[in-house]
């Protein structure tokens, strides 16, 4: 069988694969920092260089920031085969505090540890090792058939750690280019550190900054105590009212376009491991604080939330002050599931509070920010055959999964080129990503090099 | 009779009064700023020279900061008035921002204004020109009848607008010398701007911060958010929760030593004009926001209060961060009235925040600060002769008033001489005190200088 063979050139060339990764974690290809601008060019000319000797016609495409891979390959013109798009970042975050290295970021090393083999580097993780995972897979089926498995866009960015500026004008510009029948996006993690997993759910987000006003001026608490309103008083009484007794957001209509889980994933997510004692217990915590008729994982990916993230007012720095301030601000986050409209809960939010102003107070409102939810239509059959491909290739059954945060990305492909996008990473939670001393397991590697090549031979 | 004698030589002598005060007024005594400290000293020396001149054995007594000035007098020994102590300060407030002045302000003039003559400078009202009033009306006295009205102590600071932080120390010091039957201070001023008061309550003050901690770091609202404590959520929920919704205080006991005010003084109250509308409006507010079942003036006098004073948690800078923060914090500070112990108010705020918290969250507990509430004895004879006198001067019935504030100095005399403490000023409140432009009523300082000579008259 024609897998098998490709699965053993994947074993047999695990070195070689793990020197071309160690010769792109070289490239100090950090975004962020207009010193290394000309390293962000050299790993795009790289990555440029390795996918035309696969027989890609690659380019580094300008932008105003740094270059776009993009890549185009063919496989035997079967004509039935779909046509995947492949996303992943070659960009990687600085490496402050260097002095908690323990070797240079950008000297790579397989190292032996306790939990087994890792390359460790800065972006061995996220994500040069994750979209090398890709592009070895597309070598070693080169390998064994002569030619790519079918239709293939790889689409790499050099902006995923600084804001993505050029991402969306990119797309817009190339979208009949770039549209392909589904989106493979590498950026993410194994659950659990052990179970394959596709994220099919991420959370949207509403930002919005609420600021009650009072008197003119601040006051003298001496002066005007008792009398006078105390808009960190309002402020209080109005975020406290956003919960109710059982965890739930009171604003009207908040669940009216929150869908309850299919029973297919609700079934999964009751047999998916989630030590949510460790969950939180890692962070000091031991009860989960969210609705109370539901479980930490719905919480986490499938519910929406009121969070609030920022608070001020009056004085709160070192000693005490005896004021009435003229205003007190909060900075307030929905995350969003299914098909909440974020414009229709930032309007349900304003009115909610302007209708529980007490005499002379006023609320001013700023907006930081709105994305849906994104919810995977997991009823294409390009997802369930990926889940058995990772079943296959990691002897577990592989789950659907959400994701609390928002990955832009998945969004974008949505909006700006009509396609889903099926989120599959390797990474695991100790990858130290962001942080000094970055690793990538080997296994993530090599097994995800070989869960690649599966789901390619089951979806071209 | 002798007392019109006196009156009569006030008017008489009033421009060579206002040339008096000038000269006071020309020394940039401002205690806060070490380059004037030569002229705290030179104030008080002129201080001292004036009272030797008036017959009293008078003093610049140094301290660790700026010299006191005591001065004792004696009059004709009849041997039954009272011993008077008058209690004032000789230092200002820093000038700034100069820019703001219309002219010099230590060089004082008279001025015609819309609403009457005043004389312009730093410190004309707070508190030179009210501590004048007493030392011109004893001046008079000399005048008319060749020795002082009783036995009388002047006691002036230069520490007032700095923290008095020699006050105490001095006090208890020197507390035999400085013990009388009644303390008379002048910092204070005319009720509505208009009629005569006596200040015989000041409310007390805990100040008290909090801090709810939750998870052990701050966490991503992303990652975490649903499913982890929220410390701004639960300190929003326990800080609305102190007031009720007719705006009481729920702090079990907090009622339990709040007396009602005497009928006396209610019946006082209740004919004594308070334009609510303009206190309100002059801070763009309209509505009293406290107890509901109290009238405004009770609120800002009688009433105890609990105000948040701060709040800080998260991010509240520009932008928006997705956080769920460690911790979040709050300021509050109860004003107490009655025989409120500010330790067991403590004590019951400190249980009642823990008796709310959360599973994971905890509190930690900061004091800043704490001071009972001063009452005046009134049964004294002393308050409804001065109230007399204050009414035959005025032609308007005087009143016995509360403030919101507290003026630590009312009882520091309490607890450290074992005296009431009488509290009578003329400022109005359009006198700028602390602000450019200060000025003093030519009206108050000649009225309360008769005022003074009035209540020596029925006092000594």
């Amino acid at each position: 069988m024609s897998l098998d063979a490709v699965l053993a050139r994947i074993d047999e060339m695990l070195p070689d694969a793990l020197d071309r990764l160690s010769a792109l974690l070289r490239i100090p290809s950090i975004s962020t920092d207009p010193a290394y601008k000309p390293d962000c060019a050299r790993a795009a000319d790289w990555l440029v260089a390795d996918l035309a000797g696969l027989g890609f016609t690659a380019q580094s495409r300008p932008t105003p920031g740094h270059p776009m891979v993009v890549a185009h390959g063919q496989g035997p013109s079967t004509g039935d085969g779909r046509h995947l798009l492949f996303y992943g970042h070659y960009d990687v975050q600085p490496v402050d505090p260097l002095e908690l290295w323990t070797r240079d970021p950008f000297d790579p090393v397989i190292e032996d540890t306790p939990k087994g083999r890792v390359i460790r580097a800065r972006g061995s993780s996220d994500d040069k090792g994750q979209l090398m995972t890709f592009i070895e897979a597309c070598r070693a089926w080169k390998a064994v058939h002569g030619s790519l498995p079918g239709k293939l866009t790889i689409f790499l960015e050099g902006e995923e750690e600084s804001g993505s500026p050029s991402l969306i004008p990119f797309m817009k510009e190339n979208a009949a280019e770039l549209k392909a029948d589904v989106a493979l996006i590498c950026d993410t993690g194994l659950h659990e550190d052990k179970y394959p997993a596709i994220t099919t759910m991420l959370r949207g987000l509403v930002g919005e900054e609420v600021t009650i006003h009072a008197a003119n001026k601040d006051l003298h608490s001496g002066m005007y105590g008792g009398a006078a309103a105390n808009p960190i008083r309002v402020l209080a009484k109005i975020l406290s009212s956003l919960h109710d007794e059982t965890g739930r957001v009171t604003l009207p209509g908040f669940y009216d376009d929150v869908d309850e889980l299919p029973d297919a994933i609700r079934a999964q997510w009751q047999n998916l491991p989630f030590d949510h004692a460790k969950f939180l217990g890692d962070v000091g915590l031991s009860v989960p604080a969210g609705e109370h008729d539901r479980t930490p994982m719905e919480m986490l990916w499938s519910r929406p939330t009121c969070e609030f993230n920022g608070i001020a007012g009056g004085y709160a720095g070192a000693g005490f002050k005896t004021v009435l301030p003229a205003e007190a601000r909060a900075k307030v986050s929905f995350r969003l599931v299914s098909r909440q409209d974020p414009a229709k809960i930032r309007a349900a939010f304003r009115a909610y509070v302007q209708s529980r102003l007490p005499a002379d107070c006023t609320a001013t409102f700023g907006p930081h920010g709105d994305s849906p939810a994104s919810v995977m239509a997991i009823s294409d059959p390009a997802f369930e055959a990926a889940r058995a491909a990772l079943t296959d290739e990691w002897g577990l059954p592989a789950a659907y999964v959400g994701s609390g945060g928002s990955i832009p990305i998945a969004g974008y492909f949505k909006t700006y080129l009509g396609m889903d996008a099926m989120l599959v990473g390797f990474a695991k939670d100790d990858d130290q990503i962001h942080s000094p001393n970055e690793k990538y397991d080997v296994e993530s590697f090599h097994k995800g090099i070989r869960s690649w090549a599966r789901i390619l031979a089951r979806l071209s």
